[in-house]
């Protein structure tokens, strides 16, 4: 395809992206200390929980698409490593919010510069051997992938009350 | 991008559908009629519901991707228009498995099929005018969002005990 199709291609896949961590930055910021307690069913990951782990989770794409280094690596032990309500939560609610939106706003302005080549460039964490034999382990993968990872916990989050 | 870009971009889409697709094929093939009618949470949709609605949600792709007509409106009244609980289950599960099954095979062999002008098309629930000011109302848009809606409610099943 032409460079207006590769452009259109590349937009569509981040504008799917962007609605659902916007879905979830709405629904952040109306959430307080208190409501972010919420289980999303009984015995269930509270909604902070939920909120950390997917900071954490897109903090580790900034390396893994060769963005930059982490901004917030101690969020992992509590929110990646460990189930929720083991580990004291390691930050404020402020600080999470704040974090959420520096994260994501790091991984959209890197990938709206990626070249459709950059797309298809191996993501960080596989071997040059591995990549050989299956290049769809790219970056658009990866993307893709964490997209729909939020997705799945957005629809979880959605049952609390 | 080259021929053979263009063929890792749209393999990588299509294998990000294909994933979420085979777990739910996975999940729902262990699971009977009676377990199908636990809830994913207190009050909310039963397992059975989600499965209605995403196969009634996936019919509807086929005419929106130009890929055909409809092969089961028959679920759209129980598993869209209303909510869980309220009308009667339309089909069995023997037939509702194996609907599941019949419509995501068909998006899948056809998109397979598509080139990268045809992921770049209009779908078909657009007016050509709204199209030409946003052409990323493009059948990929429509494929990556239907990707997302069904991790949204696989994370929701997860939760049923």
């Amino acid at each position: 395809m032409g460079a207006r199709m590769d452009e259109l291609f590349i937009t569509t896949a981040v504008a799917s992206w962007k609605q659902v961590v916007n879905r979830l930055d709405e629904r952040f910021a109306l959430l307080d200390h208190e409501q972010l307690q919420k289980q999303v069913a009984p015995n269930k990951n509270r909604l902070l929980y939920l909120f950390g782990h997917l900071t954490a989770v897109h903090d580790r794409m900034l390396p893994m698409l060769g963005i930059g280094e982490r901004l917030h690596p101690e969020l992992d032990e509590a929110y990646i490593t460990n189930p929720d309500r083991t580990i004291a939560d390691p930050v404020s609610v402020t600080d999470l919010k704040r974090a959420w939106s520096e994260v994501n706003a790091a991984i959209t302005s890197a990938v709206e510069r990626f070249s459709a080549a950059d797309w298809l460039k191996k993501h960080n964490a596989i071997s040059d051997e591995d990549f050989s034999k299956d290049p769809t382990r790219n970056r658009l993968a990866v993307f893709l992938s964490r997209t729909n990872h939020a997705s799945f916990h957005t629809g979880q989050m959605v049952l609390a009350k």
